[in-house]
């Protein structure tokens, strides 16, 4: 059983680590609290006997011995936070977790098949894109040199330097698991809207992240007619409206998000000379998210001629749709309703580590309700005992999977 | 007679203070950059023998003795610059009345009214607005103490502690000139396509500044419906973009900028809680410009409804259009008719320091071609030969309304 006390200190202690003085916490990847994190946990984890690994990309994971040798059946998530983030998002799978071990080593119980809890590098994309990027790496989805050498979004820091700035470039070999589990807050409205306590995640929309940039012409803001100008800023406006109607137009669960938007020279009085812009693109169905895609492209294409302006586009990060395990799916389930908790399967609208492991172990999630549906905002929040109900559920689906 | 080559190496030794890499200069207000360029211009004061006076709010203005006591003849313009400014805007106006007193200083003539040659504060507002600042606080249209107060467009720094840090807070008293000229780059396109060398500026056009701050809700990018967001940058891109219907629909001269727009907290994957944008509108005809702004705001408000967001208002500047003095338009129509040089009367698109004196004392403006219309860009360019020619009407009106 889940020690409801325990998992919501734990939840607290790691909250504080980069807390906000407003509420909500700032983890961001490789960034000095990210590495404060990053102690705390790799501390939580020694305590509990676990054997740490961290590999080149800084991906942390304690490993807890089976009755048998070989691959182990994996809790996961991260503890890396947007730069607004909330206290459970991705916390909540990695602490979880921990509680599934701490639970264990009082019950006297050993597994067998070993465990694994991991805490996976920078899931946000948040100060550096793409998403997903350690347990891509750690599943080969992505190639660790070419991570390694990623630019943060705002051009101020270099992913490998980073790393190796907070210690944490650490040389051990992934191992892939016999079985992948991530408890995550749902960080959407459903389940709470339809007072479900419990989400069995069938799969992950898929994702598409597009950098625009425009190059036009500064000029006077005041003695330049309208006609002989090349506004760099209008194209990115008209960009970003254009993901808006491609996302009205096809409807839900389409969405589109402008969350990056920069002009330069950034003068009340100077015609823009150049523009920059972030579209994130969702769909649960590949071929509308790929029509959502060309759409795009070519709205940018127009406003960008139409304006006498070049166009440059960098894709950040495109993930397929993910299909979770049936088999894990059902077991989530019934663990669940074993626990007299309701449950209801439902898509992922955010991104997981999970969908990095689906294509090579069985793989599946759970969701507990987000209040509000607010997530990546300050006021993120899950009431305690669905915080609990989640552990509980995850504890006895591992156990279910791991052989108790 | 004007002597080009002091003029012309005049232009580049003030060009070379704040030189950017690839051409052009950045001496933003009350930056280091621009402290050093009014230490070369005192300094070039002082040596032609000018008494140099500084008031509370940086201005610089060097006093020439006429044959009588009694308030000068004026030429004046700035030497800040935007971030990415070219060597004539504003810098010529000055330079030119440094050539002025230089060639009567060598040819040996006291005019009857006493000459001033001024420098105005933060003519630009790229880093501070309003824009004029100096010039309106010198002849009493814009509060000094509230613009003391003023916190940097980027919320940075404070215009007072920034002047004091340069050194520049003084303590003389303004004087109102008896007349005031201002040799200026057209900083557009009119001169250059109609092959004419010499603007006899009829007056400034209306200016209307304005800063919309959106408040919206951060959340995430994933996992939250288009119908649930209060997306703040989407508001903040429509208002972009009716800012720009606006001035298509009203057609010339009415221009509308958006040269700032910023999302926060800036992040791909999080619907954006925060924008801000400033829009410059200009129309020659003020109530045109009334309109421009009364349908810039319903539209702001309409999207802001649209969207759930709060919006907020704050008027950056706002002048309204200047009509400079029939009989010194008429002399500087003359001067340049004298010269064998072609001239047109033109309105100005571009504020100007001149527009604070138009109300107080006869006023005018010599405009010069600008290459390709550019100005607020690095490849802003007037030929040498016009500079000197600009020169040289400045010093025939000069002599004209001061009596040689
Ligand atoms: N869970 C989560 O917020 N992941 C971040 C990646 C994304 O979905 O944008
Ligand atoms: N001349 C000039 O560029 N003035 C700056 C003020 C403005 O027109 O925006």
């Amino acid at each position: 059983e889940i020690s409801s006390a325990r998992l919501l200190d734990w939840v607290a202690d790691l909250g504080r680590i980069g807390a906000l003085p407003g509420g909500g916490v700032c983890r961001l990847a490789l960034t000095d609290t990210d590495r404060a994190g990053r102690d705390w946990l790799v501390a939580q984890m020694e305590a509990l006997g676990l054997t740490v690994s961290i590999d080149a990309i800084g991906n942390i994971w304690g490993l807890r011995k089976g009755l048998v040798e070989g691959a182990p059946v994996m809790m996961g998530s991260h503890i890396d936070t947007v730069a607004t983030g909330g206290l459970y998002d991705g916390a909540l799978g990695v602490l979880a977790g921990l509680e599934v071990i701490a639970a264990l080593n009082e019950a006297g119980i050993t597994t067998h098949t070993p465990l694994a809890v991991a805490a996976f590098t920078n899931e946000e994309g948040a100060r550096f894109a793409p998403d997903m990027m350690g347990s891509g790496v750690y599943m080969g989805a992505l190639d660790r040199e070419e991570m390694l050498a990623t630019v943060a979004t705002d051009g101020s820091a270099v992913f490998g330097e980073e790393l190796d700035r907070i210690g944490y470039h650490g040389g051990d070999t992934p191992v892939t698991p016999a079985a992948y589990l991530e408890l995550h807050i749902e960080q959407g409205p459903v389940l709470e809207r339809e007072g479900v306590r419990v989400g069995a995640v069938t799969g992950v929309q898929g994702i598409s992240w597009t950098e625009y940039t425009i190059k036009g012409q500064s000029n006077h803001a005041g003695t330049t007619p309208m006609a002989l100008r090349h506004d760099a800023g209008v194209v990115a406006a008209k960009i970003a409206l254009a993901a808006h109607e491609i996302a009205a137009d096809l409807g839900p669960p389409q969405v589109a998000t402008v969350g990056v938007f920069e002009l330069s020279p950034a003068l009340v009085n100077v015609v823009p000379e150049k523009a920059r812009l972030t579209v994130d693109l969702r769909n649960t169905d590949n071929e509308l998210l790929k029509q959502a895609e060309a759409r795009l492209q070519s709205a940018a294409e127009d406003a960008a001629t139409a304006h006498g302006c070049t166009l440059a586009r960098r894709s950040l990060a495109r993930f397929d749709p993910v299909a979770f395990a049936p088999q894990v799916i059902d077991r989530v389930e019934a663990a669940a309703t074993a626990r007299q908790l309701s449950v209801k399967r439902m898509p992922s609208g955010a991104g997981h580590d999970a969908q990095m492991f689906a294509p090579a172990c069985p793989t599946a999630m759970i969701f507990v309700p987000s209040k509000d549906g607010l997530s990546h905002n300050i006021n993120e929040h899950t009431e305690a005992q669905d915080l609990v109900a989640g552990a509980q559920v995850l504890l006895d689906v591992v156990l279910d999977l791991a052989g108790g």
